[in-house]
């Protein structure tokens, strides 16, 4: 505080200075310096270890107090972008990031982002700025029909689509809908009674989205998952489920069926979940965040048979269909529903069009008023590369995890936990490779020769990848994702594996 | 449906195929076009409307059915961008765009986006890319200083700041804090008793974050403000209302105090506010939006002074600090109540550094689990220009705006409706320009004579502003904000006013 001069005495300041933050020339000369500065970390990304191993408070130590008082050139900026940024990335991009799942970028999305980011318009309705709102309109539609997602969740059937940042804000929005289209029916002050479903597998972003909304989170249910059904949803769970919190009182309101679980990408059974559901009434959300990508296969496609007993879809082309951080595409077959929970109509944004009814304001389909222009990014990937392209893209990807799958199932020593349904694959080191005699020591130990494995893995530098435990069982998960990642790169992932997987048994024996 | 070959019979597709989505040179080649063409662009945004002018359902008619299913060039879709996107835009980085609050583009906010959309990785906790952790704590800090925010907002200070995309956002976050926090208190059961406060002039994402988290909507208050306090909040209405929600047995919970409003920029009286709201245990947010970023100009920053009765505080530098869409900064005193109500721990994020306790795991602190590296664009903007350069730009709008303001009072026809404070000049055509004999029909025709004034200057193309209806008053808003505006085009402007002033006019003669 005070710490920079008090410069009220002004000169008289010529308007031009302040254009000159967005002269065309300047604008042109450092945006191709910072460019080729990107391309270069491409180009050498595979030169960093893919996992950061600053130390908490690293960057604290590099940087200045405060900001500064007077401008620096773009070059120095980048050096430190280089020096101290650089080192502290845990690369996403990198040909060996098999963690979490990918955030897929491709030169297509770069485009469109930075077109996006060129033109800064704010979409918040139609009449600021058409284009955003058409442009979104459409690729919803087009997207769709990669998808082939019934008729009912497209513009043209009446339903529509909207551009998300997140899965959770998507959920966040639906689950308002569906709980004020219930509240009208029994009145708000049952609020306390609705009761939302999942498994034990969803995405904790089901759990956030219902402590949001202000469900009661005694009313969360995470429904227990088994070895036995894939850790998938069980229907006959659901309705067991149902049926007891009706017994008590409660009011079913919404499940969110997952195509792909985090965890081991288990799909839940959607037409029959879809089926318990409409007898209970219950809005049924499908999150597909990874793998709803892959449904632009054909071969894909079956695992969301059901689809059209769902009153929402979601997908994340950021994490599989080559389109940067961050976008969500989010159905609703009802948007009425979701304009009725979400909307404001506060006089400054009032216009002619929005009171035509003839358009569409996303403002109203969303929790921000404010919104960027996102569409672009998916249509310039969609035109880019073309639907043949993007599902070889696709195919490629889960090719890689076979190739990996079939290295492991190579190894005595290893099995894989979970069936791969599409590029992740979830191994550990068998029990088999351990002397143990008593079964409880046995699974804390293999859990554990399991832990000390990934963590000998990511602090090579040479792959990173994630875990999951389910069942109660420790699995290494290697999701193949990233745009970069060539067959060679799966060959010494599962070599970096082989290394310290001698290393680490050899300490247990 | 059904329009796209069905391809599973795979040829052999080497993995390096993918890799071309994603290759350096290529990546660099394309890009060069496209900051070249942005860079064109900004050269030429004065050629364009400002407010587009396509009829609802254009783009339809210029786009096909469907996404293609072969690859595209790059050159084409431009083209595309060009003939059929730049049309359908309203051109928010216009030097002649007055409308809403402006979205200020820079040279440094695009380097530090085109950045982040490179490394492209996806910060939701510490491990998972320690730099866009530790460069928000940072930068936060950094802007907290410059804004001289209490030490207890930093998080040297046992605070911490976030960055969010939108206002909603931070409002939704700190409502549900509030919420949880109080229900602790007295009982889940009573959530329907919870009362959020603010004033008929603040920002409809008050009462949409009051729908999204639960809260009874018939406990949202507006509390009336007058022209005689100039639109803010009295902290005597205030008193008053949470009385009377006392006698009804409700619950004061949250106060939405804000810095500038939408319509006018009204200052709320934030001392005196943050007192009553304290006497009776209330959750004071202070929404600055627009012009939290001229608290960086020692002349403004009394504006917010008792900014350190409140418990959370936000503005958005994409309004007003040169750092493109989407980026709103949010300080909390206390993060663990935020922290509290939001976190999840899935397992498959569990990691060392978080059970550590000594990183900060951001996805506590927002809505969604995914979030990009917002903090680059920031510090670029704050290095690139510095506190001196930033200070300035401000200063030059504010006094660009003054002439605007001085150009109004000068010609008779017209009057300043409410004091300016920042650069928002609310005017409109007078009474005394019209003939009328009855008062109650001269408010009816001077708001509807503003109004197709309004019209007219938007339909010219060559300036766009909005308009706000205050105590029954239809005003023009002249919001002079945008990066490329300089003072010709506030003349030019106000030329473009007079012109269609007298057109208007005449037709009522």
């Amino acid at each position: 505080m005070g710490s920079f001069p008090f410069h009220q005495d002004l000169q008289e300041i010529a308007s031009s200075q302040l254009t000159k933050a967005l002269d065309p020339e300047e604008f042109r000369k450092q945006d191709h310096m910072v460019i080729d500065f990107i391309a270069d970390y491409y180009q050498n990304i595979e030169k960093y270890p893919v996992l950061s191993r600053v130390e908490p408070g690293y960057l604290k130590k590099c940087l200045p107090e405060s900001a500064p008082y007077d401008a620096e050139p773009i070059s120095t900026i980048l050096k430190d972008v280089q020096d101290h940024i650089v080192p502290g990335l845990t690369h996403w991009q990198s040909p060996n990031f098999f963690a979490y799942f990918s955030s897929t970028a491709s030169t297509a999305g770069f485009l469109g982002e930075i077109l996006t980011t060129g033109f800064n318009v704010v979409g918040f309705n139609w009449v600021s700025s058409p284009a955003a709102t058409e442009l979104e309109n459409i690729v919803m539609d087009w997207l769709g029909d990669m998808l082939q997602l019934p008729k009912s969740f497209h513009f043209s059937g009446n339903g529509g689509g909207v551009l998300h940042g997140s899965t959770c804000e998507a959920i966040v929005c639906t689950m308002v809908a569906a709980r004020d289209q219930m509240l009208s029916r029994i009145g708000s002050e049952n609020l306390g009674k609705l009761v939302v479903y999942g498994s034990d597998q969803t995405h904790s972003t089901l759990q956030k989205a219902t402590q949001i909304v202000g469900i009661n989170t005694e009313n969360f249910r995470a429904i227990k998952t088994t070895k036995s059904t894939g850790f998938a949803l069980s229907p006959e769970m659901l309705t067991l489920t149902i049926s007891s919190d009706l017994e008590k009182g409660l009011v079913p309101l919404f499940l969110c069926a997952t195509m792909d679980t985090t965890a081991t990408t288990a799909i839940d059974p959607l037409e029959a979940l879809c089926h318990v559901a409409k007898e209970y009434g219950v809005w049924v959300h499908v999150d597909a965040a990874y793998a709803g990508s892959a449904c632009i296969c054909p071969e894909f496609r079956h695992f969301i048979n059901g689809v059209e007993g769902a009153n929402s879809f979601s997908f994340n082309p950021h994490k599989w269909l080559f389109t940067g951080m961050d976008c969500c595409c989010l159905w609703v077959k009802n948007p009425s529903v979701l304009v009725s929970s979400l909307s404001t109509n506060p006089e400054f944004l009032g216009n002619k069009a929005s009171d035509s009814k003839q358009v569409v304001d996303y403002k109203d389909w969303q929790i921000a008023l404010s919104r960027r222009f996102r569409a672009l990014k998916l249509w310039l990937v969609l035109r880019s590369y073309g639907v043949a392209n993007l599902r070889n893209f696709i195919r490629i990807h889960v090719n890689m995890a076979k190739t990996f799958e079939g290295l492991v199932r190579m190894d005595k020593r290893f099995e894989i936990l979970v069936p791969r349904n599409f590029s992740l694959v979830c191994f550990r080191i068998s029990p088999s490779a351990l002397i143990s005699s008593n079964e409880d020591d046995e699974i804390g130990m293999v859990n554990e020769v399991n832990c000390k494995l990934l963590e000998a893995i990511n602090a090579s530098g040479k792959a990173y990848m994630t875990h999951a435990v389910v069942g109660g069982l420790y699995v290494l998960r290697c999701a193949v994702g990233a745009t970069l990642s060539e067959e060679k790169h799966i060959v010494e992932a599962w070599k970096v594996v082989q290394d310290h997987a001698q290393a680490t048994l050899n300490t247990y024996w």
